[in-house]
């Protein structure tokens, strides 16, 4: 099994630890530390070393921060994780308050740190939060200090090591795209913008850009490392030796130097005098002090890999087809075996987990997971970004509901999908919310929208049936999602949260609108889709975008109350069903009776 | 005759006016300078002395910028404007580019102004346009100097005086709250945030907070001046003294010191220590300047009149109710006119802009027009700001679409409304354009929302049926707008582009899709609406925020393809008109043959 089960964070490991933390704090000079969840990397799903967040508070979730003074903690979650923080943070140690993006920097504006001084970590934090945590502490009467070295490493006996998984080369028949035309292609843009250099920290960029895959994070194949792609079109890779084969040494050709990772702040300092382009949100704050004390020419700008990695080219987007209609035999075999194999009473969520990944397994694709699967049964539904562990372990109830949100990583694409299913019979209200959702799904499915769209725009059409019944989820509603890569990828997004990106052709993002009754059940359906140019249709006279969905499995259509879905909502769901049933059926397996079964789970409504 | 119909600016105008400013330019040791739309009071509608852009360009548009060189001028328009830009600048000597808010920044920094020095007036320009335009001409290779005296108006020979319009108290009877209860709650609101005092430099802001109104400015009532207000809830309100009347005085009370507009600088220059609020936004960067100089202890926020001067109270909504009547009345009569009275082929734009204008005066209340009323014949309509004059003026035709946009001022409420209407009969097209834009209206007023949401999320259901369609708008969907005060208010607005400021109750916002066909005809359908708590429904979990429509009046039921509706979308235009019938009706004048075309108009579709 890939995914684990032990239980993870919790009570007792923050009352373990942040007291070592607090220990630390006289040493350095420090009144408290602030201290995000993401890493050095800005990673969102982190080797173990990193994990500093998790160790500190026992707080588990895959976002937030907390602020950690001699005798308070404030722990800082998004909406998702609210229920998770009270189950894994005491209250007799930790507050919580609310992350809502760009951060709790409003809520630290409010507290009164009259003359401390609060530690960060350089070396984690991006230029654009460390001076946004500057600001605000200022406001709050306290004085933000960088760590040369981080207390909680300090504090933290047995910190593991650093991984050192090999690179893989991402093959062009994946990619679509040499790494030397793309290195090419970003260096005359640099060229034409007057830059001699552009630094890239994030490992996702790198594996973009060179065609590498890695393994140094579970569920995403990063290559941990940073670059400088230079305008000539050569590059600078800079990652721990051990980890670059021959192969791959092969695959980098003449025109990229690989270097050891240790040497990277000699290669900034290298680019003295130079005009150099570095992304502060994405570039760790010590990054830009390093070029600055060099006296090198640095311009704030974005990551010149995030738009051209995430406006998928035909290959990735072929690729990203056939990977899901691959996990769309997965799912398959796993809601036929929720409908035949699960016995209430019994079966319980670890089960399903290894089911269903028993299935993706079967493609004999699997590369991994592309997260830990959720899987709630009933209330462990309503937990957003629930987790199953032994201890939270739930068994199927009759007339219950269950959530299944997973993906996999496949060298052609990755995956994510969530589908919510009856066990037993719904209830009146189960129906109605389902299909409230799944109206939200369809509108943001059908929408067509002109040029410089953003998801911003989009997001209020996953949500307007809910509103409209005086309900809404406290999440949002698309994310991109990389080409086997991070199965949460910038900049696009669908949100209430400003996104500046416009969607653009190519761009994959997930549509998961949802419902939650906490303590009863949840619901999500989501789908990944990507953006299309819309068909021009009679009497339209400007260019629109559209989307095309890529996921493949049937809906519960047990849980669709039919009157509450107009006609053209009732032919969307038959559509897709149709589109279903014709794509899988011939892939699955020779059962007839799972053929009927499939007949019949995409039969119209 | 409010509307005046004489020609404004022009080819001619530019043409004469821009050599003017250019020989100014090597006197003043510049290459060349920025000027915006907005003056030294960031208005959108000005004093004749203030129009600057209209004077050197003979661009009359309400927004807008120029970059005048010495080879080369460029003005920037948005989507409002770009068919009057084509007919009011010669592209011989001006070329036009598009203004995207923040502004024409992106543009700018597209240039090539190596070793450039481009003046700016720091009197003018707010201190967050100033840092923008500095940055992006540095990106573009040029420095930006701030004027000492704007050479636009040492080019311009007989530059009109400032006005001089006496004060007018705003009884509390339409304000809902005394002035002196506003200073104290703002004032205690300061002293929480450790904040000793805050300029205030908008003139819409001065208006609502001492409860006065001016008459500097055409179509709104604005006093021009500044004024500080003290944590304590005193204030010093800087206005030329010959515009304050004993009665004014009086009513301003011990507490408010009025002084002199000339000394305001000295005023500046008192705050020396102390802990001033300053909104970036809005005050000209000479402000901060000189604040800066006297050791003032700056901090930059919101003007703290802002917010609640959007969020009206019950008395100021129950007068925009009553303002509303009777502007439907208004309207009412000239819909009648307009079907009755219209000869095709004699009557003109500007005989309907006439009529109308006497309709409210009519009322026997009206104090101003809120803005020129946009009256489009034909292809006029599609000229989105169009504003008729002798000459551009058309004659209606038979089977032409007429779309008029216009306002009243009341003592107890502004209005702005957009009706189009068919004269003669219309094509499918017509139809079909006219229902599609109806269906944004009508999305955009039963909408129900949470907490938080902001009319960027709300915008796109104003365009979603057009979208659909192939069709988009290149404008706002809503606006705020004051009591008695600007028919542009903000910090609300439903549009495109991202609105911080979450929609909250009591605010005003108008709801206005429109349509587009250069050349033939323009469609546009505005109702104003406030922002209400939502009624709860069965089944609903969270308080939700709804719009309750402000504005009576009928839609042109000949203009409605009945197919294109839902049932829903059908009740709602039934129920709505049955609502004007039953307001307005006992109010129109006593002819039987009007209440009879009331009837008609208003029937169930």
């Amino acid at each position: 099994m890939r995914q684990k089960f032990d239980v993870r964070g919790g009570r007792s490991v923050g009352l373990k630890n942040l007291p070592l933390i607090r220990a630390e704090l006289a040493n350095a000079g420090l009144d408290g530390i602030y201290l995000p969840h993401e890493d050095e990397y800005q990673n969102e799903y982190q080797p173990a070393a990193n994990q500093r967040l998790s160790w500190a508070t026992g707080f588990t979730g895959s976002a937030g921060a907390a602020l950690l003074l001699k005798d308070r903690a404030i722990v800082y979650v998004d909406g998702r994780y609210t229920i998770q923080a009270e189950q894994q943070l005491d209250p007799k140690m930790f507050e919580t308050e609310s992350f809502t993006p760009p951060g709790p920097f409003a809520h630290l504006e409010s507290l009164d740190l009259a003359g401390m001084t609060i530690g960060y970590d350089p070396k984690v934090l991006s230029s654009r939060v460390a001076d946004r945590l500057k600001s605000s502490l200022a406001v709050a009467g306290a004085k933000a200090k960088p760590m040369a070295r981080n207390v909680v490493d300090k504090a933290w006996a047995g910190r593991p090591r650093q991984p050192m998984a090999p690179l893989q080369v991402q093959d062009i028949s994946f990619s679509g795209e040499a790494s030397g035309d793309k290195r090419e292609r970003l260096g005359k843009e640099l060229e034409r913008r007057g830059l001699d250099c552009a630094v890239i920290t994030s490992p996702a960029s790198l594996a973009w850009l060179f065609n590498i895959r890695g393994g140094d994070v579970a569920c995403t194949p990063l290559p941990l490392g940073r670059a400088l792609l230079h305008a000539d079109g050569r590059a600078d890779l800079f990652v721990a030796p051990k980890k670059v084969s021959d192969d791959v040494r092969e695959h980098l050709g003449n025109e990229v130097v690989i270097r050891d990772i240790k040497t990277f702040g000699a290669g900034l300092r290298e680019l003295s005098g130079k005009s150099v382009l570095v992304d502060p949100g994405a570039a760790p704050e010590w990054v830009t002090t390093t070029l600055k004390r060099a006296k090198v020419d640095i311009k704030a700008g974005q990551d010149p890999c995030e738009l051209p990695k995430a406006t998928k080219n035909a290959v990735e987007i072929a690729g990203s087809q056939r990977a899901h209609e691959r996990d769309g035999v997965a799912i398959c075999h796993f809601l036929h075996w929720l409908e035949t194999g699960v016995k209430p009473g019994e079966t319980t969520e670890i089960d399903a987990v290894k089911k269903l990944e028993r299935f993706r397994e079967a493609t004999g694709a699997l590369r991994d997971i592309s997260f830990e699967t959720i899987s709630g049964a009933g209330p462990n539904g309503a937990i957003v970004h629930y987790r199953v562990s032994e201890e939270s372990n739930r068994t199927f109830e009759n007339n219950s509901l269950f959530l299944v949100d997973s993906g996999g990583q496949y060298k052609d694409g990755t995956t994510d999908i969530t589908r919510t299913v009856v066990i037993g019979e719904p209830t009146d209200d189960m129906k109605r919310h389902y299909t409230l959702v799944l109206k939200g799904v369809i509108a943001l499915t059908v929408a067509r929208f002109p040029k410089g769209t953003t998801g911003t725009h989009l997001d209020v059409l996953a949500r307007h049936a809910l509103w409209q019944a005086g309900l809404d989820y406290q999440h949002g509603t698309g994310h991109g999602v990389g080409s086997y890569l991070g199965v949460h990828e910038g900049p696009q997004r669908i949100a209430k949260v400003w996104a500046e990106t416009p969607l653009d052709t190519g761009m994959i993002v997930s549509n998961e609108p949802g419902y939650y009754k906490t303590g009863a059940y949840g619901i999500r359906i989501e789908n990944l889709q990507y953006v299309t140019d819309a068909e021009h249709i009679e009497g339209g006279e400007l260019p629109m975008y559209g989307f095309t969905p890529l996921t493949l499995a049937p809906l519960d259509r047990r849980l669709i109350d039919v009157d509450l879905l107009t006609d053209a909502e009732k032919e969307w769901v038959n559509a897709y069903h149709k589109r279903v049933a014709d794509t899988l059926s011939p892939r699955l397996s020779d059962s007839e009776n799972f053929a009927t079964w499939l007949e019949k789970v995409c039969a119209p409504i």
